[in-house]
């Protein structure tokens, strides 16, 4: 793992084909960038969906995630997988010399320093189902309150009021009836509600790609010391 | 999930392009065949790897799977995925209307019913956090003895002597050891040894191909009723 | 393991007394019965109380269906305890070389395989603990969505209007406020409504005699290859 | 559950056959006796087996010890069921009125109290998995270290010096290889053994039918306060 | 763990500064005092808070507890440390040579005996996540059905109407919607309601103070043997 | 959680009274230093014990630590607590506006990136019960893979070649016989072991303060957007 001089960029691949988003996420890593700390590039895989929503989307984008990261290696001080079923995560690990990090393992880790049990905003309902796959994967359903959607698809998520309308309503429900002390954002497209969002339920609000992103950054530092 | 006429064959999609293992599985299914029964067709993934042993190898095999899958769609009465880390499980269950198993989920949950903590043989030590990765999805942790590998890739199951001798050991270790009562072999192309080394261990061992189009059968006949 | 050319028939006892439960637990196996594949015998226990609803009620059967299943030891290629609390399994196991079946246990472990969390419909609130300290056994409780039960003892589920209404908004519930993808009906007695249910609810509905009925089926043609 | 001036009496159900064992239960309670409070009878089942070894041994039982409690219900203060495998515990507590307490349940929660993780002394290997289908009802088993046996049967528990050594053997291996701190012994007959051990062993050694016993003091005396 | 004559009282330790609190815990130990039996002393800890509420509360009662216990080590035959929240517990087994309890293991641990699934009445919302972390240590989450609070603090209990109108909404949600079969009133201060509540309730609740010196005294009156 | 231009400092406090310790500490975060980031401070609690070693010494830091990080507030950026007991992480929590952190909790949920399941070198056999409480109540015992002691206190770390050589071999048993794939350290004291031990187990190891003081950095460069 040792990193050359070369090599200090963390890359943040959105492996959706949405801008829009990117542009979001690259605005929400701002106060992440520092003048001797290493670069932040925010990426988009132009072979990726318009949103990524099932589980062949998920899947589907692994291969093109895989090729853009190796393609970027020998630049790269870490990886961000900014999607929150974290797509290719383990595969990458594998091919990649680097750290690699996904936004819903480092949203739901950095989660369980701020509340005691934890409470997802999904897009869609069928995005449930496979968040708890992983969460079980993970470990954590001990500290899980609820998983719940706000009935949006990606592209829905663009009209803004409603779609904070809907987050609102369902992290009330999560922090209400489901006991949730702690919110993770289960979308990287959601970055601009977090500050709004946080200071109305009153308890804290996860930006998945911020959280991943902080992580990357730590052990870039650390390097391998 | 209605069944017309045409639609009257299992089909086990063997995801690595080893047609040794697929004759293999071909064997292990034959008592599951019966007259007026749905076929059960075995098939090679030509496109998937030798042998599927890295999460890239299972991420990688998930799109050609999707697509020979889709072609079989109207003649399929169901589908196993014959690969013990079940690739495009969930995304071939979003794509297809027909029942679909995987081979690991089947093999552990028919464990289940035979013992009260189940061990694993993998083949190599690379597979393991995977597994695990996945019983803590699938929820079972809580009967989970032990994974242990018999450090063989797939290629190198054609030495049988030396398999049998790895198998047995790790069985003992399992049982032994972690305590396992019943054991699932991790790998489709260990068929061949299921009886003698349940004999030899004098406790269940699945083969989880078996377990999987077993179950499958089942729920063909059923239909929808 | 070894079956006799005897020994073929799969067993299917209702440990109540009840012959209404019979016939419809043997009318809803007919898809499973093959030409040449395994009779399937459906019986009742004339020893067994009216219905079985409480702790003592189950205890109280085993003795009965052990030896009722002693009886048929010979003749058996496998055998299915027909009551949602698997009365007698682990003991049946012991004495019987032939594979044994609890519904409870195998419908629970045929949801696994259709949803991320099941829900049960039980029949009288009495069960629930019962239930809950039975899936703690197998494990399960990381998938567990909820057990709610309808308030209705095994005589009223004659009345069909009722007991169907009631399943519904169980079903409902068990989906809405807990979160279940896959519902299991926790009764030997409700295989009527099933596909009825499933239809409504539009999430897969298992009929727990038919799941264990389906495993045995596939045990028993492979034998013990 | 008011308590008349009747119902005065603790009654401890061996519910095997062995007047042995009833009578070294017996001693074992002494110190629980107090001048005014409630008696401690220890009574044994004349129907029950030799010793309680087999899942068909537990469930057999069963009758015989509810018929024997309901007999009992007036003059009893609260029941204890001495046997490891808790036959009854549940139809008992519905049956009746009085508080009931299991060996098994009883000296668990007590090692709860005295070690982050408690090891299981178990007479025979197939006492194991009941043991773990019930660690697993209770919802205990992220506690458990580990259960293993002496491989000596009830009746070969009379030779006192391979009881213990075998005792010792086991208790040390769940204390250094299991990381047990707290050890519980897994049958109602070893009761004259901890004081040995646990000075051998240098951990707690819980005799279960002294900590149901003693639970059911402190319940009996409460009274429903 | 000998205990001398001279050590013949169990110290039940109110650890905040509220005399009134420390009487209703008095009486309601009552029961517990035999005439040949360990006489039961309840003390106030002066040096306490009013109530104790955050987590600095529990924190700061620590050293002052244990100096308390220190001085009565040599008459002490056990201690209880009358808390929810169960301040010192572990540091007070390291430095006492005398069995200790705390109210909220034993409360739970004896609910454990009642019923399937727990829930708790806590005091104030805060109180909560505090109490998850602490059934997560004792590894009982799979047996959790809810704790909510009443919003009163502890000095606002004194408000008796009030109090039980908000504990007997609090546990009828518990039971209702959480699935609790037996309620633990989570605060030493509610010993008075214990019996209305569980008239109105319909199932056990549990004085978790009751059930830590019921406790006390059973491994008193065993001493060692 | 505001940050002013004043409040630019990431505290570090080391509750034990080692400056050896905390100098050790200072250079291992020293990669974390960046030209305008946060300056991060390491201090000693000059009244806390040579080592912390037991749960009353884990208390009796509590206040203390508390009165001097109110001290500090204003100038703090963020706390971290380095000790691996993660002594009045929750008080701090409540009393503090800014981020804080314990080096177990960082330590820990930073190894569940860096494998499955993860294995702790503690320092003696009594810190493991304190541990595991301490797992259980973060909820990821479904990760752990054992947690073994080098039997030596705070003060015998001093001896480098002797503590190497009972880490090495503690970190070969974690990894071979109870298959943890990452590491963490599991005291404040052995930073300068790290690299070396990583090379010589062929996992990752995690230095728990570097973990802590990494996500404190995160989180600081983050503030509240």
């Amino acid at each position: 793992m040792e990193r050359s001089a070369m090599s200090n960029t963390i890359y943040v691949i959105n492996p959706n084909s949405s801008t829009t988003v990117t542009d979001a996420i690259d605005r929400a890593l701002e106060p992440l960038r520092t003048p001797q700390g290493p670069a932040i590039a925010c990426l988009t895989l132009p072979d990726g969906p318009a949103g990524i929503q099932s589980q062949r989307d998920v899947d589907g984008v692994i291969g093109p995630l895989l090729r853009r990261a190796g393609d970027l290696e020998e630049e790269a001080a870490a990886f961000v997988i900014a999607c929150f079923s974290d797509p290719g995560l383990h595969a990458l690990r594998e091919q990649s010399r680097r750290p690699v990090f996904g936004i819903a393992e480092a949203g739901v880790l950095t989660a369980l320093t701020l509340g005691q049990r934890f409470g997802v905003i999904a897009i869609l309902p069928t995005s449930i189902p496979r968040h708890l796959r992983y969460f079980g994967a993970m470990g954590v359903m001990g500290r899980f309150a609820g998983d719940l959607s706000i009935g949006l698809g990606v592209a829905e998520l663009a009209d803004e009021a409603r779609t904070y309308e809907r987050m609102s309503a369902t992290g009330r429900a999560l922090r209400d009836a489901h006991g949730a002390d702690v919110i993770v954002m289960g979308c990287a497209g959601m970055a601009r509600y977090r500050r709004r969002l946080q200071d109305e339920l009153g308890v804290p609000v996860v930006e998945p790609t911020q959280a991943a992103t902080a992580m990357a950054l730590g052990r870039v530092l650390l390097g391998d010391r």
